[in-house]
């Protein structure tokens, strides 16, 4: 398969690479450091990134931040970020990546625990993990040609548990090994409108 | 209790009205027909409502567009106008509400049921209400001063079903009274973090 890794560079993206690349080709995007340079924050950078690369099998994002800060404080701005980069970035790699995707194939969106089990600070992010698993669970019933979509919500990482700790106190981390599991279900696998859970 | 009621002249609003308006003040608040003028897809338009009206015991949004269409040609500026509104206009009513709600008040937003049943058309409007969701769930966890937050998760309306019965096929409609009763166990319960489902 001809894959799209969109934050390949990334703790979870490199997971998903090593699980990936023997078998398949992988194509990295992301600001910098990637195959194909791209902002998802930008709809004119995503469209650009699809001019590049032409039709593909996959398109898998492993990307995208979230605001994180406390409630009383957060102002709209705040929450923009989240808005623009994890949400919409993710809805629109999907929205203008339909016409490159070939048929049957999938496009696997990442969302995270927080929206289950929230904590302090994390509204933004939360916001953005519940509206992507209903985007994906809505969208999957009308997307086109055969083509599945899925997301992979995961725990915090163990690989993340010295930038998070203070905010996941008392979670359990998981492996990006682990995680990198459920994006090769959504890939290799035939299921539609899931969000896999690792928790 | 003196309670702003985003949205009262619609057909779930006044329904809101009709069971709290004997015991409580509530001040109606939309773009026109109100007690007070409210664009919710303009922070100034909140900030100035917010001003215009001091503390209030409860704020209910019973307000928000979303889009409906196919995924297969919703562009990212479609999409804008959900987040616009329902996503970021309910968002923004807290986040810029928090100082202006008495201690021990609420917050009551609304979502709807084609996040967790979803319909052809309706990717973009179930990605708000999920989001919504989220967003509720992970700021009850911190918002401050006793104040409660909660969504309502609506079905298809037996009022509405003229005009969506095309998109809702096989669903059961339920009147706005019912509808209502959800807003009343938040504005007047304790619950909190809450997302009622009346399907
Ligand atoms: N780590 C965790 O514990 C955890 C848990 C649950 C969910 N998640 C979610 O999983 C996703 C990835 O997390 P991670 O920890 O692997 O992140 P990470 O290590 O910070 O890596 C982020 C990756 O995304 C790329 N990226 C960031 N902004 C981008 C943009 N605007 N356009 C294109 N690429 C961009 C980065 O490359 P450039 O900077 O070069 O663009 C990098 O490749 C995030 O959405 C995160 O919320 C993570
Ligand atoms: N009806 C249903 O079957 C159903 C089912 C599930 C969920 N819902 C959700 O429930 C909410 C209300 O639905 P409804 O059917 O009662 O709507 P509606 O009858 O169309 O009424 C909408 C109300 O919101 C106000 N409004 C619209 N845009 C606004 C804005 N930008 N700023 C401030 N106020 C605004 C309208 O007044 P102005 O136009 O004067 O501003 C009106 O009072 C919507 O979010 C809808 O998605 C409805």
């Amino acid at each position: 398969m001809k894959i799209v890794l969109v934050g390949a560079t990334g703790t979870i993206g490199k997971a998903i690479i090593a699980k990936l690349e023997k078998e398949h080709t992988i194509i990295t995007a992301s600001r910098k450091g990637a195959d194909v340079m791209l902002d998802m924050t930008s709809v004119a950078s995503i469209q650009a990134m699809y001019a590049h690369v032409g039709k593909v099998d996959a398109v898998i994002v492993a990307a995208g931040a979230a605001y994180f800060g406390p409630l009383e404080t957060m102002t709209p701005e705040d929450n923009q970020q989240s808005i623009d980069s994890k949400l919409k970035g993710q809805m629109n790699l999907v929205l203008l990546g339909l016409d490159h995707i070939q048929d049957g194939g999938s496009f696997t969106l990442v969302t995270g625990i927080m929206m289950d089990d929230p904590i302090k600070q994390g509204a933004s992010a939360a916001m953005v993990n519940g509206g992507i698993r209903a985007f994906v669970k809505s969208a999957a019933i009308e997307i086109p040609r055969g083509i599945r979509i899925n997301s992979v919500s995961p725990n915090v990482l163990q690989e993340s548990w010295d930038k998070y700790a203070n905010f996941f106190v008392g979670f359990n981390p998981v492996p990006a090994e682990k995680v990198a599991q459920a994006f090769v279900k959504s890939v290799l696998g035939g299921q539609t409108g899931q969000n896999y859970e690792v928790y």
